[in-house]
């Protein structure tokens, strides 16, 4: 294994220094592991935090800031974060109105996140929670009960985080991202494992002519493998996957996302295919990103996460936002 | 090799359908290979062009938008874009303030632009052009007479593309081009090669132990092959190359550049260290990027380009821009 890393021990640690020295507009708690913006908290503001295991940057960091997240926590590489980084970053971005912890469904996050809110208003900081479980691959799975929680994290918390910033009261933006979730659906194909620095070997192996429909994020095993193909058939299974699960039409917000080890290159050529089967079921794509945004460390393959927009959803999807991994309109 | 493609004949014009389908504020014309930003030309505008051999997106049509390049053309992976379609740029963006081609120094591509520039002028179409070496690793190599141009590319064309913004005359932007490049040194490092679609296999062998110093953005031989270590180590070995080469001092605008294949996650951890390095060198990192912006299909690795700044290069540095890969101010 090579990696650019000091120390498999400081991994996290290291990488904070490094957000910290990067992004000016951000306040890192290093000691505590805690990303904040830096104007947090903002008074009267619905707080959102979000926060989950290292390795699927630029989620969650990478979206601190305005119009999205006020706080996130990293845990360690693919591990949960602990209930104190979480009660830690919801005080510190409590401005009074409240606070949302947005929660992939993972077990260990589940569990953490439940814990600190239980904390949080034992210390009188009203908390409401949304859990992200777009994932249509599998059912349950390796650290799941029910579906996991991926790219759709990235919407939730644009929107969520647009309507936060317009003053919305706490009931009101939980419930938007529940709908957000309930509107999105992902599903993921890897080429090639990710390699935990701490296991020092790939998470999993694929022949040269194999690959892993329905992967999760720590490289959970999906629904099967397969035989590698061309792009176009590659694409056409995962919108199946979601078509089937939910039938696409009308306006869609479309995320192609790179697992980490993916050229951009490629990506483009499996959003032209998700673009061309959009429209042959009658829906379009009007609002889209192409990149790496929920990483599985160098994984290669991608996911394709799809929210049903309405005209709410589009509103706030185009509002301002200004963070390391996500910026437009300032 | 198990590449997301349809084919190994139809990668670049899949990946223009998949960038015409993800940014509407770009028009891609497929068959001529080129990619434009929806408004132009624009009247009394400078016109800016790049281009070069595809894989190492976003570089250059992710930086096609307001405020950076007007027009981009894309070889095939790795290899020179013809003279027709530098032509074919050059006029469609053709305002009647001229052009400016940023060339990257590849024998291949200086050669194409030179004859493209000739041929412009034919018809009437005043260019100029700027050559982009700055990558400090070798004086020669496989592709080159002269330093190669890397990361530095992005400054040229960010930069010069805010003054061309201003409606500054054809030499002006040329001038401002030329001091930006003349400005800025990048020093590269391979973990891994990355693999050509049509060669069908990784461009080098390094050893799990091996890491290659110095390396080109197509897998060119660089310095030295070393051995693998603390990314402590690694940062301060390309930091040394590069303040070797000009002492750095002053504020500075870095780019801590991802190869294609290395996780967010490690890009960070190296960026802690080459600010660091900056610190002690009594440099500044004013204005920052992290992130895969001058790629190597998946190859793992970094690069790092530093700009010595001065109050105009910073205050364009900052001027709103509008491109796939670069945003912020609108």
């Amino acid at each position: 294994m090579k990696k650019l890393i000091n120390s498999v021990d400081t991994i996290v640690t290291d990488t904070l220094h490094g957000v910290a020295a990067a992004h000016p507009s951000l306040r890192v708690d290093i000691e505590n592991r805690v990303i904040y913006r830096r104007d947090a908290p903002r008074q009267g503001k619905v707080g959102l935090v979000s926060g989950g295991g290292a390795g699927h940057e630029p989620l969650h960091g990478g979206f601190v800031g305005y119009g999205m997240l006020d706080a996130a926590c990293p845990g360690e590489v693919f591990t949960s974060p602990v209930p104190d980084q979480m009660i830690e970053a919801s005080k510190g971005v409590d401005g009074g109105a409240g606070v949302l912890h947005i929660v992939k469904n993972y077990t260990g996050d589940v569990l953490n996140f439940e814990m600190a809110a239980e904390l949080c208003a034992d210390e009188g900081i009203e908390v409401a929670s949304v859990l992200v479980n777009d994932d249509v691959a599998v059912q349950d799975s390796l650290y799941t009960a029910g579906r996991r929680g991926t790219g759709a994290t990235l919407f939730v918390e644009k929107i969520a985080g647009a309507l936060a910033e317009t003053g919305a009261p706490l009931a009101e933006v939980a419930r938007l991202a529940q709908e957000v979730n309930e509107r999105s659906r992902s599903f993921g194909v890897a080429l090639s494992a990710g390699t935990v620095p701490a296991a020092g070997k790939p998470t999993f192996d694929l022949s040269d002519t194999e690959i892993e429909l329905g992967i999760g994020i720590h490289g959970e095993p999906g629904r099967t493998r397969s035989t590698h193909r061309e792009a176009r058939e590659i694409a056409r299974l995962a919108m199946d996957a979601i078509n089937d699960d939910v039938p696409l039409s009308g306006d869609t917000l479309v995320l192609l996302n790179g697992m980490g080890g993916t050229p951009l290159l490629e990506l483009y050529i499996v959003y032209a295919e998700v673009a061309a089967y959009l429209e042959e079921k009658g829906a379009t794509a009007v609002r889209r990103l192409v990149g790496n945004y929920v990483t599985s460390l160098d994984m290669q393959g991608f996911s394709v996460s799809v929210c049903r927009l309405t005209d709410e959803l589009t509103r706030l999807w185009d509002a301002p936002v200004e963070t390391p991994g996500l910026r437009w309109g300032r």
